[in-house]
């Protein structure tokens, strides 16, 4: 059935009767605004997703599309030290848009949701060109907002999982690549992990100095945690964490899609030296690679990155910007 | 200057600098997450508009854009009796798009958040089809929350301002008149009215039971109003609140935009009989005018609308959804 034969009113009251009840929600989806009580410090967030420009509909289940969009916004609450709570959705949907689409897709966001403890309170759903999906999405800190800023002269910088498997993935997609290895990256670019068990161990027991997501590609999101930290920083390009599949359609010693390429989502953050052993077990309790691929040093000293020789590497393009000419 | 010759990163840099200070933000824009204690109760909502859709460019300015973009949310956020506190914007930007003219929407957005007291604590951009605004606002009720459900049988209906105007100014800019009564008329459209000083007064003095914002039609809102409430309700055509503009342009006893029109986003409100004088001294002190224009029944008896012999009248089309082949 489509929406237009259905009716905004009559999908938003079947989507109410979706929803689980939760004893932290005074007013939900159904009045004008939700109503929480939100104690302690709250951190915000709100990510879009927009077809033709993030996804293309041939790529992706709906399902797919709804946890992404979920984890997109829960990686940067995540990147606080948070516990994401409260979400709200504002969609855009083609009149032609299928009834069980959009019911696949408010499954994905839900399960998503639900696996990290938050909620869907609110939202709202208008006529649109192409689908357009924008969450805002609400945690609760309980150990203290863990910001970009915190960096120290001497800390290891630390990435969970692999780099560069987005980026290469929206590349075999875009050439419509299908081998074992294409699929592997494909998966990563539509699917993010939720770091939801390391993001909660590193705040509660305030081992991180300071985090930032990886959406951008790591070497500008280092940027950024450099910048409000008033540091510098050195990237060993060697250790960067490379997948098999990776390195099986890259090649060895090809770093420059793992440093620049977006949508990893993997958290990076920087801790005291003294700490590594702790963060090497918290790799192992949480099941989750935890690489140290690097150090911070003085704001003077810049953002470099060495290759196995121990001398600066020269970066291709320094991640990504929606609106620069020179976008790839 | 194209916003692609400037980039998103400098352009947010700008942005920043532009955010006045604010106490309340422990983090604001440039983290991962805004970050900010909510104490009480928070009330929440999001709302978007989409170029082609809900407005076109040559309709108006970016400046006016902007205050309607946070107008429209403030109206949910003061239906619920609360102060609009922080606001997150997701913005679809084309990437031809003057940075000028999203300096402008920024001016107007920023300006109308700052009227209420309301701060921008965060947001993303991203390249999109055509300008898409996505806005989520919090809010605070000090008061208590101010829902939809709440009505009691003999309450009188009251609405805020005139109802119609926003629709009619919509088919005028669609049919391109520009006569002073059309003028009128868009400019409710393009530049609704926010209903502050009344929500507020309504809210610190517990004198409303039950309250909506007018977005889809007042038929059809304050039928939403009574279902939440499990109530009935008789509106009387002949006291509907209508502009002079209205009435030079549709004539007198003309009640079905009234009645049906979207996008005035008045407060509708119910309160005892007892509370009429009240009320008239909050019209006068708030310089917002505030009409009865009809009261509640029990459930069992519906919704009628009677016209001016008492006789019930017929409405041609009862709201406005997005999705229905119905759609005018």
């Amino acid at each position: 059935m489509k929406l237009r034969d259905l009716g905004e009113f009559p999908f938003l009251h079947r989507l109410r009767e979706r929803l689980p009840a939760d004893p932290r929600v005074l007013l939900g989806v159904g009045d004008d605004c939700a109503a929480v009580a939100l104690p302690g410090t709250t951190v915000l967030t709100t990510d879009a997703m927009i077809e033709g420009v993030h996804f293309r509909r041939e790529w992706t289940t709906l399902t797919m599309l709804g946890a992404k969009a979920f984890a997109i916004n829960a990686s940067d609450i995540l990147a606080m030290g948070g516990d994401p709570t409260f979400a709200l959705l504002s969609l855009g949907v083609p009149q032609e848009t299928e009834v069980e689409d959009l019911d696949a897709f408010f499954e994905g966001f839900l399960r998503a949701a639900s696996d990290c403890g938050a909620a869907l309170i609110g939202g709202n759903m208008s006529a649109a060109p192409c689908l357009m999906i924008s969450v805002t999405l609400l945690g609760q800190t309980v150990h203290g907002v863990l910001a970009r800023a915190g960096a120290r002269v001497g800390d290891d910088v630390y990435v969970t999982g692999t780099l560069g498997d987005a980026a290469l993935g929206l590349r075999m997609l875009q050439e419509g690549r299908s081998d074992a290895a294409a699929e592997q990256v494909k998966a990563r670019f539509l699917c993010p992990t939720i770091r939801f068990a390391v993001s909660r161990e590193l705040a509660a027991r305030h081992l991180a100095h300071a985090m930032i997501d990886v959406s951008d590609g790591v070497l500008q999101d280092l940027g950024h945690l450099c910048a409000a930290s008033r540091m510098g920083a050195v990237i060993d390009a060697p250790s960067l964490p490379l997948s098999e599949s990776y390195q099986t359609l890259l090649g060895k010693n090809q770093w420059n899609t793992a440093l620049t390429g977006g949508e990893d989502y993997e958290l990076l953050f920087t801790a005291a030296q003294d700490q590594r052993e702790t963060i090497g077990q918290l790799a192992q309790t949480s099941h989750c690679p935890i690489t140290r691929i690097g150090h911070i040093v003085a704001q003077a000293e810049g953002l470099t990155v060495r290759g196995p020789d121990g001398t600066p590497l020269t970066v291709a393009r320094a991640g990504f910007d929606h609106f620069r000419q020179d976008r790839k």
